[in-house]
């Protein structure tokens, strides 16, 4: 496996692979890698003959005050885990190589990015789409994989690959959790043993979404209140938002009807953790 | 020479040569063909194995009260001149393939835009970027052509291109310019005889700039009050703007130094022209 810094060097590497007619599966990450990454990356090693992480702490898509500084860090650790998943190469650019003096060109998906964590974290989604494009072509994938924890993201990224007629295969893979339910996610290491043993009431209020659906509740308000009351039963647990809206627009919802997302993001002190299942009726 | 309409279709045909190991060079226009874009063409084919233009008149690149209902359209003019000049694929995409229902993904450059056309026409660049950035995506190309003539344009993408990292070579080629210096341009079809007879006075302009830079002038004010003079004495002729700019920024220089880009945009009743030239000293 080989660890790549330079843009020109992964152009040529993946340019020559492809020349031979071998298929790249990309799995785009800010590295601190945990099982829900590892995932992708095995799946991706399933479905093409060369696989591709990329690590970037992406600047752009951090606010101010937000966690940029503190993201956890470990490449070492990454590399053995990424090897060990089957990944051939990791891509690890530079901030100033990626956004030189100057920069100037942004990639923006309205609408769906104006809801959930795209209220929560004005300019976010800027920064995330506007880093993928630059990754895509960078890397140009035939496929690449993304995890259902961050659904909107998930959404946000399929409509810019479809909107700017990008030449690839997005994949959505399931959230990896941990054993009690907590969706894993580089952020969890924020968490104080105290917090950790409440986070998973993000997951815990998602599944009481689920059962009152599954109980004939219909009204999105009723069920968000109950939600609310359960999370809110955490010891140091804010809610950030609580949502449940249609899986196409990501609007909030009037009754729950189809295919729903029921999304949360939840503070714990400074760590803001998101998790979502979908309910069908 | 081929004529193909659907978007999926010339993504399969263009992946087709490129696996056969041909080049591809791309000449984005919006049709009404003139020698401009015949020269771009004609470049093109001697540096790629295939060469693609597109006809798009381009919705999003227009402003409310522009001209995108009037601007000229004659595919069958077209397919006869981009045939003579060795095209080997036209591209017409239909604006509900390229801007679908729920269209909602932008790119944007900043600052470069904000002046010249891009003060005058507020959203035109997003919409330029926009759909040459689709058009890179659904064409791959590894060349593509544009003309001096949109000097800001040129600039514009030049700048996306290197921004977001797109895997192509963008060359700007020559101005292309009637007898009497008028820069050719579709919109030319516009002009009534007295306006025609008029028009040159755009290039006359930038022709008496580049002089008085070499007779020692270095005020931009000076030259720019000179050419504006020369500008109004031509029958029914408005001056929209007239600046002397650096190259990289397109910023308004405050004395001539190094080299400069001179654009000029001239109405001549709903007409608007456009020219520029570089003076170096």
């Amino acid at each position: 496996m080989q660890v790549v810094r330079e843009l020109d060097v992964v152009k040529e590497i993946i340019r020559d692979l492809k020349n031979k007619g071998m298929t790249v599966g990309f799995v785009p990450t800010m590295g601190f890698l945990h099982e829900g990454h590892l995932s992708l990356v095995r799946t991706a090693k399933s479905e093409n003959d060369f696989v591709v992480i990329s690590i970037f702490v992406n600047p752009l898509q951090f606010g101010v005050g937000e966690d940029f500084e503190r993201y956890p860090r470990d490449l070492e650790r990454d590399r053995e885990l990424a090897d060990s998943a089957g990944c051939d190469l990791i891509f690890v650019p530079a901030a100033k190589d990626m956004y030189p003096p100057g920069y100037a060109t942004f990639v923006d998906v309205d609408r769906l990015t104006e809801g959930l964590c795209g209220a929560s974290r004005p300019g976010h989604f800027r920064g995330v789409t506007t880093v993928v494009a630059k990754l895509f072509n960078l890397v140009s994938p035939h496929k690449a994989y993304f995890g259902q924890k961050d659904a909107q993201q998930a959404l946000v990224l399929k409509k810019m690959v479809q909107d700017l007629n990008m030449d690839l295969d997005l994949f959505i893979l399931p959230t990896v959790r941990e054993a009690d339910g907590l969706a894993m996610s580089s952020r969890n290491k924020y968490l104080n043993s105290g917090e950790r043993e409440e986070a998973p009431v993000l997951y815990k209020s998602l599944l009481l979404a689920r059962e009152l659906v599954a109980r004939g509740e219909r009204d999105p308000l009723i069920i968000g209140k109950n939600m609310e009351d359960l999370i809110c039963s955490a010891r140091g647990a804010v809610v950030d938002y609580l949502e449940i809206v249609d899986t196409e627009e990501l609007k909030p919802l009037k009754s729950i009807k189809g295919r729903c997302l029921v999304a949360v993001a939840v503070k714990f002190g400074t760590t803001r953790l998101i998790d979502n299942i979908f309910v069908e009726v």
